[in-house]
């Protein structure tokens, strides 16, 4: 079942070990099935070592384990609430990389301080709220996963458009319309996240990049007009 | 002698090198034996590229080298304290990593500020005092673990809930059930302290995570309801 | 045509992921035809993994493209600006290394703090101002061109003696007398601008280093007088 | 002529890249002959990809070349005065290693911050004063070094028991009984440089360890009574 897209999801699970993302069992990848009926993950706390495809786990959109001897990430309500709430995205990643982490934890946007920061995500990475007490006791995976949402839809903000969140204490989630780009954002959100870091330490008060900037980078790599790359 | 315990030790000990821990000879990994008699430990000074299982040295819980023809690390006297004041340990570890040190130079914990460190520590990870002149002089390594030790009861910390400590001046020390989860400690550990700095280099200011945000993440890993990895 | 000028490009760029300069697909070398008439560039948006000579792209002074199947990088315009405005240069590179990003973000030139940077540029790498929205709407990689040649212009600075620039809110651009030199400068420029934010972590009012030891140093690696390397 | 010591001294050489301490054809190690008439050093602006022992440069206290038919390093002069002033040293370093290089263009020694510097070095790294124009045009290279003698000698540091110094706008060199020694030195430097920072970075205002953690280390592993190591 799903055969391809579980060694999709493997192979980006080892790409975030690959690109230095991931410490131990930390992070993971999940992609939808074409038809969105159904999700692949990682399963829960296995090593990258060992991980195959044939231990990717598949369920259902309400997260009932339909194929997969291994119990589902723990995070997976929060994929599943995602793209619940983001139509058109196909993967999703939940990583602790270090400089994502470091911006969440101190409560941050990621501001849009240049030009490779815009090449991926049209203006500042928001950073969600924390959750309420209540809404750790209650669900914390899935309301992980409505606080994402909350905050799009509450700023105003395309997720297709900047596909990436840092949560607050916690760290990031990005996705895509794939899970290889949901791996590539990030990638680049964590670059970003250390390049902003490095731009406050040179100047602690750096202003984000000018609108017109954001404009040519996003839209020379995204949309009708695009001319980056090739046809 | 204890050889499959042996070859663990080395085995960790060179593990430390894998995971950026350590320069030239600096670190060591010890264990006790399941019966609780013996310790095993790396040998003083020797290079990582030539260590093998049998040059593991072997003593009783006093410090008297049982098996092993090289001298064991100088710091054995620390893990010998450590096995003494924390039943319940099977291993324990001591490194100079980087972010630790530095933490530790300044003599300051490293707070809660997210989930990363939430997930292996539950709470602050204390700086344990400055040695006196005295301490140093009479039985420098023992003394260390006592300090450790005094730091964790007159905190009213819990040594299976917090498995690591910074001693002032000097860096840190991890523990485990066994040395496998030692280690484990000791690369999350400077995980935790770097990005506990790069939080606070995004904001000076930043306060830790709520009280509820540790418990759910702590508990969701560790404990009777722990429902995170593999049943 | 130009075959060996494509494989020392194609090695280059290369290079830039060997000394850790680029990300995914980021970042680009072009050089310069002995007669001066073409540009050799690496094509757009295209996975250093799979790339080889043959897929480089040559065009003529103009940016038209003479022989090869694939689009040319998106900042082509650039690099040809960089030619026309600098005599005696024979290759280009322009990468998002981190910590010339940074300094770009931040909009500062990168002073001389010391030998380092003195032994490969005569003085501060300059960062040149943001384009207006016209600019960058009108023509935007080829004024990105201009804009540098009109900051070595207006400043007084020669781009032999400092084959560098930053570019606010983008990122670095370098050259040389041969792409091997050009990407050289690259390496070097991100290694002092990292040095340069971390003399200023150590010390935010650290000045520049003393002309006598920039001449000094600068010129015994350049020039008539030049006592370094082999005859 | 000095087979052995040519392929020692080229060996490491080779260290100095393997431990990340150098970029490009940056860094050079030297050796003085057991008789103490000769010193072996790296030629000038060799790559280190290239590097053979055979290329090592043989040259006679004076500094003329005795053997070998490349150019000595630059810093040859710098190596023969650190020889003249510092008798019982049998090895020299000079590297632009990144932390070291800029504390020096910070212009600060660098404090010991706790027991991982302690281990190395007894007390402070010294930053040497910036030469003088007059010293620079004269003869910089041997004004180097014998400006870091001056800093020893004033200040009334050991060279034996603070085997490394940073020479203002410049960077570090180090030295020791054997080229082997003086490299370690090398390497713990610009780890302690780093840790500095970081140490400063958690705490402006972290003050050096106390004299008796500082004796306790420095004299377990060196010295009549050390007991660190093997015997």
């Amino acid at each position: 079942m799903l055969k391809n897209l579980k060694e999709r999801v493997c192979e980006q699970n080892l790409e975030l070990v690959k690109y230095g993302l991931v410490v131990l069992t930390w992070g993971n990848v999940s992609a939808l099935s074409e038809d969105g009926k159904y999700v692949v993950i990682k399963p829960s706390g296995v090593s990258y070592d060992k991980m195959k495809a044939g231990d990717m786990v598949v369920t259902d959109r309400a997260g009932n384990v339909v194929e997969g001897d291994l119990r589902p990430s723990t995070d997976l309500a929060t994929h599943l609430a995602l793209y619940d709430a983001f139509p058109g995205i196909g993967g999703a990643v939940h990583t602790h990389s270090r400089f994502a982490v470091a911006a969440a934890q101190a409560g941050l946007d990621i501001p849009c301080y240049g030009t490779t920061h815009a090449d991926y995500f049209y203006g500042a990475v928001p950073c969600a709220r924390e959750l309420t007490a209540q809404e750790i006791e209650e669900a914390y995976e899935r309301n992980t996963g409505l606080v994402i949402a909350e905050t799009f839809r509450d700023r105003g903000i395309d997720p297709l458009a900047v596909p990436a969140v840092l949560v607050k204490s916690h760290g990031p989630f990005t996705w895509g319309k794939t899970p290889e780009k949901a791996v590539e954002n990030a990638v680049v959100l964590d670059e970003c996240a250390h390049m902003a870091l490095l731009t406050r330490l040179f100047d602690p008060t750096a202003a984000p990049a000018a609108q017109c900037i954001l404009d040519k980078h996003y839209f020379r790599k995204h949309g009708a007009n695009a001319y980056y790359g090739q046809k």
